[in-house]
Formats: structure tokens, C-alpha cells, sequence
């Protein structure tokens, strides 16, 4: 895949540096730094798992207290259940970062991806922080070094770049991210990280980064197996490097940043379902009609995390019979008799009855790699769109034949 | 597997027959009646689905009215998503029976199991009835005969009896299920079908019924692939025929009489569970510590239901992280400092730390057919016992690799 040159420097007044600093056996690169020139607006979102990594909570407490100037991203090990010594080594990098950016240690967001339950080797990370931050805007390839550095088991590096008008002054929006479900040799973590030059205040950015992680296709709106990493990050800085009028509450700005930072979010999300692991299909399920949005949410996460879903999906089967009953277990309430369903621009059931329908056409549309599943469950106006994918062997090879 | 002689015929009372009506394409038996000689009490728990059979919809007003005479299951086709007429072809299996052996329609239970979407060849089972009746009570083998027609997808048929002294006379309960996960062509089924010559009333039997089914590791307690099937049915009669003092709802008799209905249940649920779509392991989840009842179920369900717990358990692997992220992502609160992990005898994670552990010794564990894992959640009361399954590749190879 051919990165575009620039993303997350591609906002005015935002370096990048990546490399290796040691922590996978194999030397592919495992460190990357991100750096606002100036102090920048930061809104984050952070895994709903009760048990987290400790950059998470060291995360959680320097993203609540004020602007940001740096995120250190390491991958290989995820420093979760590592007690004390694990928010220590996470402090550590925010405190080697600092002094070498002159800031303050809470000005920094600290990630980590990979092997539970294993200490950092936190000299290694350290010296490798001294290198990066001497390299910071030396290197052209820092964006796509720094897409790769954040990787584990996904088999291609994921960014995007969007840019909208406020006023009359173009405004950037950068992102990286990685992810690809349960990540060996533990398991998946989803992390991105957006900059941009916006100048937006505080709680409008935290108000588009809760709109745009829950639109429909976007971050929260995926699955590539039911299990939720410990690690899971989405962070965005805006450092107001742009020169524009702020972006104030009023006005049609603050939607203009909104959409602008949900496109690349959903773009994000694709790059991650289209690489999840063993996956031959993204499962894109919209569910319509339904008594309250969370109802159809609850729906369409039914409908995508089902096994028996994803082996027909992969199975190339038309098996109507088994959306049904994903659908009925969903928890949400559900008329069989105002149920309607369609595989593509196929309808296989329609209020209540099966319909017959033309089988090769439905199967030519299951052998395309995006597969659209619609619900409309015929009881309201709530509407949810969802990426899943299918489930395969390779699934199973890449998560049962690695022994820690 | 050998079978029990007797078990459904077992009970004072009983008399049971099965054979081949034609629905199957492979001749395999198809269609098998249990009769009670005289009207028995009963109590039925049907799926939680919203999307139901026919059978179901029938069953449950059947069984809520009042004595019941007879149970009627078919296999092959389960009657489901067939709008009126599917209702009306169940009635009219109740119907058929009900003449045959002098009894009310609404005393009859209809189960079926099997394609969803398609409508039962009713002629075909109607004159099945005719000689099943005729066959009642003639044939030694009919209960061996009734345990294999209402299977599916099962490698094997599933059967149990238990006895208990109630004053000085013996009571006999006999049982048999089905189910092995997501069964081809569309989905799971789960029956059970108990008899019993106890003397019991109705309100009794319900709630010895529903403490039986929510035991732990019983037919509440278990998942093969976390997909609820449209037709899930458990159903008990008691005849009372075995001629002891009735059960009342003091004294220790209705505590016995749940106990043996307890162990009942919890045999044909192992017998499900060991026999899950592909499965090479069960899983036994122990979750002690919980605050609540509810809490120590949700974590053992999301332990049970994680394909990243599901695949390490497959290859073999003591990966205790993943452990520690299903029990986090579970909704439960869960405080990772008291949490202590368990696989086998092995501490693999005491209160909040990894242990280090003998892992040739826990490999070892993980090799056997059933594998413990022990979770201690170190904040109050609450327990439950939990049987899942691995994932592997021949759960995708059935329920991928066949075609509607």
C-alpha cells in the first residue's frame, strides 16, 4: 500500500519521528513520537474494559488536565498488568519526551500495544526516545515510519488525511492508526492518533471526537470479534497553527470540523476491518427502523459479532434463516411480521415471510469483499450502520497455533 | 455410546416411540412421540429469542394451560419463519396425536428441530403419527430409537436417569436432549424432554424446573458458539404415577425432587456441551469472588463466549491475558488488584500480578478434554459454573462449508 507522504505532519506545526528501538525480536520498528510545536487541545477516548494497560491510566489523567504536546507510542508489549513498575516505566516516557521537548511530562500521551503481562525494557524505549527526538522533522519518511512503528500483527500500516475550509483558511486533518483484532501474542488493540491544525476549543473538540468515534462505520461502530483490547486509544491534537478564526460553538463551523474529523475516522475504521485478522469479508450491516437507536446498535453489533453470521458470510451462503435468529437474540424488541432483510439489493424476507429469490445473483454478491447485510426492523426511526467481517480458519490459525 | 435401555420410559407410566416419516433426505429417523398414560403435570422453559418456531409460539400455550398428555418432535425441519401455515401445521401435529391416543390437542407439545424457512411436509408426519402410535409400548428400543430422531447435527444421541426416595418410594426421572451448537443446515436447537412418575403440582415443578435450568452448569450454564437458537425447548412432565405421598412445598421432598432434577439436567447438558459443533475441549469457567449472582454470570459467560479465550484454549496456550480481558470487557465491575487466575491448579495470576508458573504443568491441563479455569474476583459472594467449548477449524468447516 502506497502511504500518502504526509498525514499527521501534514498540519501545520506537527513533527514526526519513528524507528526501532529494540523490543521485537524481529527489529521491525516499534517506536513512534508525534510533536505539536506549540501546546495543542486534546480530546481522547479510551478502552470500556475494566481491566487496562498502564498507559491507559496515565493516559486517562494527562489528556483530563489540560493542552498536549507529544504522543509516544510504542509497540511489541502492551505494559498491561505490570502494577506500579508499569506506571512508572509509562511515566518515564512521558518524562524522557518532556525533557527532551521542554514540557512537561502530563503534556505527553503515552500508548503501548502488544504482550501483556511483560516489563517495558525501559532504557531501551528511553534511548530510543533520545534518538527520535533528535531525528523530528529531519526524516521525510517520518509519516509512514510512523504509521509502521505502531503495528503488531496487522499486515499493513493505516492513515488518512482530510482537509475542510474554516472561513477562508484551509484547515488539515492527519490520522494513524492501527489494529486487526485479536493481535498476537495476546490480543487487539486499537489505537489512533489524529492531529491537526484546527483552532478549536477544548470541550467542541472532545463534543466532534464523541460524534465522529460513534458515527455510523466509524471506530465504534466496528467488530472484528466481540473482544475488547486493554489498550484501546483514540487521541486528537489541535494545535490552532492554521491561523483561522476559531472555531466557536456558533455557526456552521464547529459541524464543517465535525464531518471532516468523522470521514477520517471512518476511513480509520475501514483500513482497520479490511485488514482484521484471517478476514476474506467486511460484513457492512445497516440496520433501519428500529424503536431507538440503541436498539438498532444492538441489532447490528448482533448481527456482525454472530459466528453463525460470519461462517455463512465466509461460507458464501444466503442463510436468512441465521440473521433472523442473530437478529432475535439481540436483546432489542423485534417483530418477525415487520421484519425485512436484503443481501445486497436482494430482499430474502419480507415482513415476516421468505421471498423467493435468485440465489446466484445473492452468492455473486457474497463472493464481493464488501458484503451488505440491511435490516429494516419496520418499528421506527432508529438507524445504526456497522463493519464486521467474516470468520475463517486463518482466524483460528493466527490466534490458536501462538504459544506464549 | 451405549445407551440406558430406558430412560424416557423409564417413569411409571410412559411409553415412547420413534422412527422415519421422510423429511430428512438421508433416511435418517425423524419423528418421535412420548406418551404419559394418564394427564400429567408440566412445566416448559422455551429460547429467550424473539424470533421463535411455530412449536414455540404453540408450546407455550399449550403447556401454560394445563395437564399435558403427550410430546410430538420432528427433526429436519424446524418450522420456523413460516407465518400461519407453519403455526397451523404444528396444530395439526398436536391434532393427530390427540386422536390417536384420545386426548385434547392443547394437551399435546409440538417440537421441531432443523432448516429454517421451509414448511413441514405434514402429510408425510401426520401418517408418521398414525404409526408411531400404533408402535407405542411394542418396542424395546424406542427409547434409544426417540433419543436419535430428534438430532440433528449431533455425533451422538443424549440420554439420562436419575432416581430419589420420596418416603419410602422410589421415583424415577429420565431424560433426553439435543443440541451440538449451530447446527447445519441454519441454526442450534436445544431440546430436552424429561419424564416422571413424581406426584408433584404444577407450581412445584415450575420452580424445580427453573432451579434446575439455571444451575450451575446446566442447560442455562452452557455455550457452544454464543448464538441462541429460535426453538430452544425443556420440557418436564410428571405423571405421578409412581404412587408416593405427594410432593408438597414444605418438608425436604421438594428439595430432593430439584436435586434430581438438577443433576438430570446438568448430564444432558454435559452430553450437549461435549458434543458442540467441532469442539476438541470443554471448558469449565468458575467464577467466585463476584459481588452478585448476575456478576459472576456475566463473567463467566464472556470468559465462555471469547474467541481469543476459545482459540488459546484450542492451541493449547496459558495465555492469561486474554483471560484477564474477557473478564474485563464483561460489564461486570471487576478490580484487576483482586483478581486471582487459575488454570487447572496452577496460579497463573494472583491479585492483580502475574505468577510465575510451571508451564509444562499447566500445557498439560490445557491437553485434557475438559479444561478448569478458576477466576477469583475477590469482592464478595457471588459464584457460578459455566461450560463452554474451543473454537476450531471444523466449526468453521460445518457451518461454513455447507450451502442452503
Amino acid at each position: 500500500m502506497k502511504l500518502p507522504i504526509r498525514h499527521v505532519t501534514a498540519p501545520a506545526g506537527f513533527r514526526a519521528a519513528a524507528g526501532t528501538c529494540g523490543i521485537k525480536p524481529s527489529g521491525a520498528p516499534d517506536l513512534a513520537l508525534i510533536v505539536s510545536d506549540v501546546p495543542a487541545r486534546c480530546a481522547a477516548v479510551f478502552t470500556q474494559n475494566a481491566v487496562v494497560g498502564a498507559p491507559v491510566i496515565v493516559g486517562r489523567k494527562h489528556t483530563a488536565r489540560g493542552p498536549m504536546r507529544a504522543i509516544i507510542c510504542n509497540s511489541g508489549i502492551a505494559n498491561v498488568a505490570t502494577g506500579q513498575r508499569g506506571i512508572n516505566d509509562a511515566l518515564a516516557m512521558c518524562g524522557t519526551v518532556a525533557k527532551n521537548i521542554e514540557c512537561k511530562p502530563t503534556e505527553v500521551l503515552p500508548c503501548s500495544t502488544g504482550v501483556i503481562g511483560q516489563r517495558l525494557p525501559i532504557e531501551k524505549i528511553t534511548a530510543g526516545i533520545d534518538r527520535l527526538t533528535e531525528a523530528l522533522g529531519r526524516n521525510k519518511r517520518a509519516d509512514a515510519d510512523g504509521a509502521q512503528a505502531i503495528l503488531t500483527t496487522d499486515t499493513r500500516p493505516k492513515a488518512a488525511r482530510r482537509s475542510v475550509n474554516i472561513g477562508s483558511t484551509r484547515i488539515t486533518l492527519g490520522g494513524i492508526a492501527k489494529g486487526s483484532g485479536m493481535i498476537a501474542p495476546n490480543m487487539a488493540t486499537m489505537l489512533a492518533f489524529v492531529t491537526t491544525d484546527a483552532d478549536i476549543a477544548a470541550p467542541l473538540l472532545r463534543q466532534a471526537l464523541k460524534a465522529a468515534v460513534n458515527a455510523d462505520a466509524s471506530f465504534n461502530r466496528l467488530s472484528v470479534d466481540s473482544d475488547t483490547s486493554t489498550s484501546d486509544t483514540v487521541a486528537v491534537l489541535a494545535n490552532g497553527m492554521a491561523g483561522h478564526r476559531p472555531i466557536r460553538s456558533s455557526g456552521a463551523d464547529p459541524r464543517k470540523f465535525t464531518e471532516a474529523l468523522t470521514e477520517l475516522c471512518r476511513d480509520l475504521a475501514y483500513q482497520i476491518i479490511a485488514d482484521g485478522e484471517g478476514i476474506e469479508h467486511v460484513i457492512r450491516v445497516r440496520v433501519s427502523g428500529a424503536r431507538s437507536q440503541p436498539d438498532a446498535l444492538r441489532v447490528a453489533r448482533s448481527v456482525a459479532d454472530s459466528p453463525l453470521v460470519k461462517t455463512a458470510v465466509h461460507g458464501l451462503d444466503p442463510n436468512w434463516g441465521r440473521l433472523a435468529m442473530a437478529i432475535g437474540k439481540s436483546g432489542a424488541p423485534v417483530k418477525p411480521d415487520r421484519l425485512t432483510l436484503r443481501i445486497g439489493r436482494t430482499t430474502v424476507f419480507r415482513r415476516g415471510a421468505p421471498r423467493p429469490f435468485n440465489a446466484s445473483a445473492v452468492r455473486k454478491t457474497l463472493k464481493r469483499f464488501e458484503v451488505p447485510i440491511d435490516i429494516d426492523l419496520g418499528s421506527g426511526k432508529g438507524s445504526c450502520e456497522f463493519l464486521g467481517c467474516d470468520l475463517t480458519r486463518q482466524y483460528i490459525t493466527i490466534n490458536a497455533d501462538y504459544h506464549t
